[in-house]
């Protein structure tokens, strides 16, 4: 068993991480935020979101943080697109790559969205032709892979089936997110085997939240099987919407340091993304979820 | 690979999470604290600890402690004893275990206790043969296993030497300190590696700080070769000492969720351990530093 030499970290804070939070941030601090994730040298960074604004205000102005950003060569600066009104705005801003969004639990799709998996993946589908006949790549998140928050477990060969009809449709990277965090490395496991059924190994991403402390021993077990692409957001932003002072996605610089740790590759300065973190936190107001952050601040 | 069906875990809380803090904290709380852990169903206590009060003010009260908690049978309620004269107030005091405790730098040797590595050890065979003549078992502790804060990197053999001479000297149980939480992975692997060509497996315990989020990560590491001991601190008590607001010990909730996910057994009830870590980090005015804590208490 061996591990991945070089690992992708596509680091979703802008997007995922801010997108839940209640006072609005000022687009000055999305873009500074944006600028110095890439030149901390993160291949992919997730920039925005075009859904409603209605139902996500924070993600209002993603429009006037990719037109306010530096782009930076060879970074790839990707948003959110739901629907082909999404995407055509995503594409007017200059997004260089989209993503959509299936789960693998009825409830939270209907919860959520108001329809099964199934008419919630048949919407996408025009946003991944549109996409297609522009040429940009299509990343497919499918959330809840070991848990949800309204019917508990998910059957992994649910996860694999959504994940099938998402690299059917046309999605060059599956990532696979554990919504709420409940998941441990021996249901990894077993999930990460169903899906490898139907999904090539080097198509997927793992998307784990940290809200009980299980992120990196869940990305431990990914990498052990040979994943390669790991979703995380800077100073852990984000926070989980079901439990109020609990984490959600997991810290970018803690798995950074586990890698680096291991002598996995990553092409990200580890110092740099300690300091955005510091930065984006404390125009936020907010505790810096990262271990690695806090010791290394705290000049450990 | 299989993992232990059983994961026995050292609650070090009492000692270790407690040993470091600055305001002497009242005796009931500290005897409520390990009422509640005994009752919550860890086989191993670790009480309190027999050193000059000079030294750790925080444990002066060790005897009154001991002698205020009620005994439930099964349970092992142990203490540290670094010399003769600690090791007999820890008999008088009713310690059914006590512990020595070694290091593998010999910086953090020198600057803790003004000796040799060696020096260290010679000075705790009177403890060792002491308790040996009493009929008691003794565990040694190593700590800086996966480097120091005063020389960084430690080799492995540094670490296997260390061991072999606490083996040899009659400890049952060697448990291996990640003092500052540095450790990834593949380091612990091959500190480990190295370690069980001296010691064998069942006599190994780990004892991982979550200084930079590492320590679950580590965990599985060991658990995937055997390891079926683990020390942990409810509520993460204990904070790093070379880190102010750093976190220090791996929280017993969140390695007990990762045990339990994975189908391991404990015997411990892990609700009854948030109770616990709620009541005590209360006490104390700190926060909780584990995240299913942090999930559970708000209902996640």
């Amino acid at each position: 068993m061996s591990y991945p030499e070089f690992v992708k970290i596509v680091e979703v804070g802008p997007r995922d991480g801010l997108q839940n939070e209640k006072a609005l941030i000022d687009l000055s601090h999305k873009v500074a935020l944006v600028n110095q994730l890439a030149d901390a040298g993160f291949n992919v960074v997730e920039t925005g979101s075009f859904v409603s604004p209605k139902w996500v205000p924070q993600m209002a102005d993603s429009s006037a943080v990719f037109t306010g950003i530096e782009r930076k060569a060879g970074v790839t600066y990707s948003a959110l697109t739901p629907n082909l009104k999404g995407f055509d705005a995503a594409i007017e801003a200059g997004a260089d790559e989209v993503a959509i969004f299936g789960a693998a639990s009825e409830s939270f799709t209907h919860k959520n969205i108001n329809c099964s998996i199934a008419e919630s993946l048949e919407r996408f589908a025009p946003v991944v032709a549109a996409a297609k006949a522009k040429g940009l790549k299509v990343r497919g998140y499918v959330s809840c892979v070991l848990g949800c928050p309204y019917e508990g477990e998910i059957a992994p060969a649910k996860v694999a089936e959504v994940s099938k009809a998402l690299l059917d449709m046309g999605c060059y990277e599956i990532s696979l997110g554990d919504t709420i965090g409940v998941g441990t490395p021996v249901k990894t496991e077993a999930m990460l085997n169903e899906v490898l059924k139907v999904v090539p190994l080097e198509k997927l991403a793992v998307h784990f939240h940290d809200t009980y402390g299980q992120a990196l021993a869940n990305i431990l077990q990914a990498l052990k099987m040979g994943i390669a692409v790991v979703d995380s957001a800077v100073a852990g932003l984000g926070g989980c919407p079901y439990a109020k002072g609990a984490s959600g996605n997991v810290a970018s610089e803690d798995v950074l340091y586990m890698l680096h740790g291991m002598g996995i590759l990553t092409g990200v300065d580890l110092d740099k993304v300690i300091e955005a973190g510091d930065a984006i936190t404390k125009a936020l107001g907010k505790e810096n979820q990262s271990k690695v952050a806090k010791a290394k601040l705290a000049d450990c």
